[in-house]
């Protein structure tokens, strides 16, 4: 059987037709759209779908099912997307709307779940049972799967882990709370570190890359600087790399994974990353006589959601 | 089929025969004596075990198994208790030794998360499926129960949700990091709260109540000032209940469970505890529009140990 994956995002909606181990045969995308209301969209992800179905090759009997990873929570419960701020909806029943225009189980995930769900089939860690997938982009995302399946939460909500609180009383977060990880463990978090740096020692390596504009700091600069070998780039990055293991502390304190997979942007630093959270983590951990899960770099990249939405069907 | 309950202190031993709906049909204790090493304790525990059977009137073919809980880990991929401070156990292999005196299945898990596990059963939240358990008591500790079965993590080590890190860089605690939940939600820490009040504010009833001696402070103290209507210990619970609603607020936003129970020593304030909780978490979890955990608190009392060791096996 083959399997569609749909990774929705607020600006480009992308199509792949994925075989049983995670292959993408052929991958299509459109501008989403989102001005034009929900209906439009969907109609549009339905039509790119049979396009690539058509396009593949592929028999539309042998498509098994649709997927699709959202940038919001899907309401298990009821069947509906109760909301989604990037796409402004509001209590779309997107199952049923995409199933008028094609006779297909569909199921719906959080994208950043759905991209853990695909690094356990066909990434990195494909085979490993129980994983924590972890995206450290603008802000911070994860999926959990446990014994080879997403876990969802009983509500569907879980697993936001970028909203664990990890510093009462610390940073605003956009959710209204004050100190929620992804407030030190995003991306924005170290440009945001790397531009106090630079305040502090206009000096310093970042300052002169960004060429004392504070609007072109960005992570992987920040990292360049630190490969550089400049101490103050190294400061505002073990600073990061802190924040980001105690987060990691908390996920291995309660959710014990085999495995940890850290994606998205500030992920693309490589071995530089790994190697910091791997000399910080194990003083960290509560038991540290006990096998912890191990820490690994995401591989799939940008095509971790469509290939995690494909899989949603495989492990029903 | 009956099931046999353990439940292993560092002071004292409790044995319960336990039937199918989880009650205690007999029960039976001793002290531990942690000083004579594990194997005449796990002699008197494999005796005690024997004589419960005998006196409860269960024919031993109609005992199905054994369960343990225990003050510490138990390592599931080498099927051994790799060290248990409170027992001053290390590298213990409980299952081979106590089926040498009994040959039944013998199952071993964490305290807190069995006691949990008695809570789902026989408990306050009977027949619900996933739920988090939350003891409030010297430390924090808990159990975490996932379509019906203890959640033990790939290693065996979760979930030791008391050291998720909630205030980075905020009070030391016994394992080592700064700013684990259980310095904040446990009861040494309402204690502590309630201390730093009377300091501040020698005239406080806490001071009075506590006739000036910091050492009678306890959570129950204040908490009894609290209901008198005093402001200051009123500001000391309500610090105290913030930060106990942040460790929940990650629990809901990271594990989504269908109900939360709150037991240990501080559950104990009843509803003056599950008021304050209700008031503040509505507004701190992550997806407000969503439903969420019902907090609820644990009904078994002592009992939930035996209990939910006995059901180790029920739930096999």
């Amino acid at each position: 059987m083959k399997y569609i994956g749909i990774d929705l995002g607020g600006t480009g909606i992308k199509v792949g037709v994925v075989d049983e181990d995670g292959t993408i045969l052929l991958k299509l995308s459109a501008p989403t759209g989102v001005e034009r209301g929900h209906e439009a969209v969907i109609h549009d992800m339905a039509q790119l779908t049979l396009q690539a179905i058509e396009q593949s090759g592929v028999p539309m009997e042998e498509i098994d099912s649709i997927g699709i990873g959202i940038p919001g929570i899907y309401d298990i419960q009821r069947n509906i997307v109760p909301f989604c701020t990037n796409l402004f909806w509001h209590e779309v029943p997107l199952v049923q709307l995409m199933q008028k225009e094609i006779d297909k189980p569909v199921y719906v995930g959080n994208d950043a779940s759905v991209a853990g769900l695909g690094e356990t089939f066909a990434g990195s860690i494909r085979g490993v049972k129980d994983s924590v997938f972890v995206t450290l982009g603008t802000g911070v995302g994860g999926g959990v799967v446990l014994d080879g399946k997403l876990f969802t939460g009983h509500y569907g909500v879980g697993t936001e882990i970028g909203h664990m609180i990890i510093v009462a009383g610390g940073e605003m977060c956009t959710c209204g709370n004050t100190g929620c990880w992804e407030r030190y463990a995003s991306a924005t978090a170290l440009i945001r570190m790397g531009v106090e740096a630079m305040r502090s020692h206009p000096d310093c390596l970042i300052a002169k890359e960004a060429e004392g504009d504070e609007s072109k700091v960005t992570g992987k600069l920040v990292i360049d600087c630190v490969r550089q070998g400049d101490k103050i780039a190294a400061r505002a990055f073990d600073q990061y790399v802190y924040y980001l293991c105690v987060g990691l502390t908390t996920l291995v304190n309660a959710y014990d994974p085999e495995v940890i997979v850290l994606g998205g942007g500030i992920a693309g630093a490589g071995q530089i990353l790994l190697d910091a959270v791997n000399e910080k983590l194990p003083g960290m951990i509560f038991c540290k006589k006990m096998p912890y899960a191990k820490i690994v770099l995401a591989t799939l990249g940008n095509d971790a959601g469509i290939i995690g939405a494909a899989l949603l069907g495989r492990a029903q």
